[in-house]
Parts: structure tokens; sequence; C-alpha cells
């Protein structure tokens, strides 16, 4: 099994994710400005899970590039991680059309969650195989972004009893953490391969 | 007519299945926890088709890798494999709309059924290329699981006039047949390459 | 401009056609099997036009193989194909869910007419290109498939004035004519690199 | 990061906008000729949208093939304009169901805006990391037509509140000064690259 198809598989699937989201904000009927503002939250959702799923891909790629041999765990932990992205659009859609009611910004935690956690998985079945002198271990070191990650969106999930804009600020905040790119892995790649 | 181009468009084509069928689980109105419940049969329908899809984009890509030489008539068997995948997401979603009731479970089968010929034929259009000393005649060996899946499918099929349940609880099984990945590929390829 | 991108982006484009034709068999609200049966024609004009989408990305293949150097033309002739070829899931949605009725079967035709004339210009485009030594222009010779296939549908068209079932039966048979796969490419290939 | 993956993403994410777009035109549920008149002005929004996305992957792959280093920047320039060319078949499809009203024309000239600000952001970060004597640089020289687009762009916004006929006129403009294919980079590159 070789990581390249694997790759476009993956890019296949999370291409499809982050297009067909955009389908979850339906055109309205009318033609005037004020029928956009109902669309906002809507709009924000997928800004927001636009970025996540970017995120993602971005990682994935960084991650699968260690990857130099493909067993079937690692390929059903890639699965395992697709699936829980394909709920991204779903969870953004039923987030954006309540306007960030407690429950579907509870569930959107849930769904990120369990994708950080899928995320998690994938890298340990990589770092197993790879054995001692992992690559991707060294990369990740100490992985304090996807130890804090699931704590964030655990948190969230619970603030979504008091007040589902502490969730956002926390998924935000999650965010924000990964939009600086994984230099963990890019400095350490070079001197390695070197 | 080179191997490439089949897997990059076979692999395109399976990523929109596996992703599209999450479009069936439509976003709901409220924003109760209650709104859920109903849209639990059509979540576990869509888990056991995306196992389901995954199971035959991995074991596709272990018979392609055997494959050589592209003639027409694989490229049509190919097609055909695709064109039973296609219908997945509607008997996936019909099935999860009505709770596994029993005509739909019933028709849930006979993709599954046809799929799995459609994969048998294919594997046979495969060997017969590759003549007398076929690679994948000897990974395939017996073939019990490709031969297996099919009776259960067809046992399903009928058991829907008594409880659909009994044909959920064949296609987990077959499912579960499968999900051990394909080793009788992965173990002969190597010696046979050596 | 390489050859290698302007594939992937065309079977990228056919794949999300073939497989979002799907769509348009929308899923049942009752459990019965007589709700398949309103179904039947959706069905049939999905695999027809699944046949036909299959068709053109064979073909569309193996003249692809033969060209060298994309200009601009060949970039906007192949988009002026996908253009036609994007408009299969709405002309079978229409056709489908009017049980072949007159006018949708005519537009239906219209849209193949479209498609093999857009494949022709493409064809020419990538002559001119190669010159007078052009490879594929021995390769698809005096192009019979190619020039019977618009007159069969423009008899179509017509044919639905009286009844569409003519024009379906010009559909199956037109085809059935390019079912054949495309041996003049394919055996004048080998002798040319050779 | 090669720019392989960066090159299969983009094109995966914008053959589908390029093929969803489709989905907007809604299959009617009559079977007459008169079905279709309502239906041109989403027709023509496609076509118009169509050959923008159609400008977008020609630049976009003539642009990424100066590009020999794939920096964080990059990458992220990069979904930001797949971001914008997301919201194609959202503005599409609104300004067409609504047979090209004020209100929806101008959204979809704003989300034109964004997309060419969007390019031109990439533009920049890529002409960034090759430094002074940058390929991209000498190719898109004063870049006029990089420059003139947003302008046109933003009169045509400005316009709605006259005629939004001036508006599309203006939009169908800028498409033609594109769809003549970037010979810029075309020319410069062999230079360069003997």
């Amino acid at each position: 099994m070789d990581r390249g198809r694997l790759e476009t598989f993956s890019d296949g699937v999370i291409a499809i994710i982050i297009t067909i989201m955009v389908l979850e904000m339906k055109v309205p009927h009318g033609d005037g400005l004020n029928e956009l503002l109902p669309l906002l939250p809507v709009f924000l959702s997928y800004v927001l899970s636009f970025v996540y799923v970017g995120i993602y891909w971005n990682n994935h790629h960084h991650m699968l590039h260690t990857c130099t041999r493909v067993t079937g765990a690692i390929l059903w932990a890639n699965l395992h991680l697709l699936f829980w992205l394909s709920l991204f659009p779903f969870a953004t859609g039923w987030m954006g059309e309540n306007s960030f009611a407690a429950v579907p910004t509870a569930l959107y935690g849930v769904v990120l969650l369990m994708a950080a956690i899928a995320y998690y998985v994938l890298e340990r079945a990589i770092i197993r195989v790879q054995g001692p002198d992992s690559v991707l271990k060294k990369a990740v070191g100490r992985d304090w972004k996807g130890k804090l990650s699931p704590v964030l969106y655990i948190v969230a999930i619970v603030a979504t009893l008091g007040s589902p804009w502490i969730a956002e600020a926390l998924f935000v905040a999650a965010a924000l953490i990964w939009l600086i790119p994984d230099r963990r892995i890019e400095n350490i790649l070079p001197r390695i391969e070197a």
C-alpha cells in the first residue's frame, strides 16, 4: 500500500467536505439585502469550519509526509478521521441555522473533539509503525497543541450549559492555536533528512 | 490505458460517494437534543455504509495494484462496480429514513449483493488478462470472503420477510469479515515481487 | 501547461458529474415496494447517463493520451466539453422525473448533441496542434462514430415530435455504438510509438 | 510541503465548485418547454460563473507552476482564494433565481472582487518567497489585468444602484479580458527556463 493513493483519497474527501459545507447556506428566495441577515450565523459557522478543515488538511499533509509504510491500522485510522470530518457539514449547518444555540453548539464541539481524538489515534498508529526512531514522534515532540485542543473542546461543550458564546470563543481560540502552521514537523524534517 | 488514471477516477468517484452519503442526514430545524433522536437510524445507516465503502476502497486498491494492463473489459467492469457503489447513498438514505423497515433493508441488501457481484466480475476480468500465472489469482486463493459475502446478503434479503434486524446483523457480520484487511494479497505480493 | 493537470481536473469534474446525477433519485418517504415504482424512469435515465458519461470518460482519456502539448485552445475546448457534460444531471433528472415525456427527452438529446459537438471541436483542436503527422488524426481515421452520433441525436430530437420512445431507442443505439471501446486509437498507438 | 499536493487539492475543490453550481439549476416539475423559460437567468448566471471558475483554474495553474517552494503563507493564501471561490455557487444561484436583480448582482460583484483580491494576495505571497529574481514577478509584469479587474468589479457593484445590467455587462467584459489565456507567464517561462 503506497502513501500516494492514501493522500489522494484523503485530499479528495477533504476537498468535497470543505466544498459541500457551503451547500448548507441555502439561496434565499427574496432579492433584498435583508434576506442575507438571517444567513449571517450560517456564514460565520461556514468560515469557522472552513478554517478547521483547512487546518486538518494542512496538518494531515505534514503528518502523512513522514509516513513511509501504510499498514491496515493506519488506513483505518485515516478513514476514522475522515468519518468525523465528514460530519462537519451537518454540525456546521445545524449550529448555523440555529444561530449558535446551545445544543447544536455542543454537538459541534463533540464533532471537533472526536476529530481531534481520531487525529491523535492516526498519529500514534504512524508512530507505532515507525518504531523507536520515529520521525513523526520527534517532530510532534510533547505535542502540546494536540493535547490542549481536546481539553478546550470539552470545556466548550460543558460551557454551552452556561452560554454557547463561551464555547464559540473557545472554538475560535483552538483554531487560532493551530492556524500557526505546524513548524515542529517542518523544522525537524530537514534536519532528519539531511 | 494506464492503471493510474483508472485508480484516480475510481478514487474520485468513491470519495464523492462516501461524502455525499452524509447529505442524506438532513439538518433538523429545531435546536433541541430531541431533534437528533429521529436521526439516529440515519446516522447508523451512514456508519454502516461508510465502513462498507471504506472496505471497497481498500480492497479495490489492493486488487488494482496487481493489474498491470487495463483492457476495455476491465475498464467497464470497473465502471459497473462504481455504478452499484453509487447507489449506496440512495439505499442508505431510504433504509435510514425508514428506521430499518423491511423493504428498504432488503433493497440495501440488493445493492450490497450487486456490488459484491460487480467486484467479483472485475476480479475475474483482471485474472483473465493476467493469464495462467495471475498474481491476483494466487493472491485471492479460494476467495472464501468473496464467496461467503453474497450468500450472507441473499440470506439477509430473504430474512427481511421475517425481521429486518436479522438482515442488519448479517450486514454487520459481513462487514466485520472484510474489516480485517485483505492480508491474502498483502502476503503474497512481496513473495511474488521478490 | 502539462497534460497531467488537465487530465486530473477533467477526471475530477467527470467523477463528480457521474456521482451527483444519482442525487436526482430522491429518497422516497414511504417504505413500501410500491414507492420504488415511480422512481423507475429516473433510475433508467440514470443508467443511460451513467453509461454515456462513462463512454466520454473512456474516449476522453484515449484522446488526451495522444496530446503532448496543451494550448489555450485545447484547454478551453476541454472546458467547453465539461460544460455540456455538467448539464447531464439536469437533463437526466428532468427526463426521468417526467417519465420520458417529449420535451424533456428532446432537451436530453440537445445536451447529447452539444456534448458530441464539443468533443469533436476538442478533437480538431488537438489534431491542429499536432500538425500534418497528427497521431490522433491517424487514430480516428474517418471517424464514422463521431459523425454518426450527432446525426442520431438530431433525428432523435425531431422524433420526439412523434414519439419520445423512438428518441430513447436512438439514444440507446448511439450509446451501444460507442460502448465498444475505441480500438482505433488503441490499435494505432502501439504502431506509432514503436 | 510539495507543490503537487497543493495543486491536487486546489483542483479538487475547483472541480467540485464548478460542478455543484449546476445543482442550483433545479429540475422543474412540469414537462413543457415553458418550464425552461424561468430557468434562463439561472442558466446564464451558471454560464458566466463556469467561465470565471475556468479562468481562475487556468491562471491558478500557470501561477502555481512558477512556485517551487510552498510556505505556510502561500498555503493559507491559497485556501483564502478557494474560500471566496467556494461562494460562487451561492452568489450565482441567488443572482440567477432573482433574474439579475440589483442586490444579488451586487453581492455577485463582491464575491468576484474578494476572489480577485485573494488571487492578488496569493500572487504577492509567491513572489515574496521567490525573492528579487522572482520568475512570477517578471511573468506578470505590470499586471494590468490583475489591477483592472477589481476596478471593474467595484464600478459594477456601484452601478447596481442605477441598473444591474451595467454591472452584468462589466462582469462579461472583465471575463473576456481574462479569457485570452495569460500569455505573459507562458511567454516568459520558456525564456527563463532556457
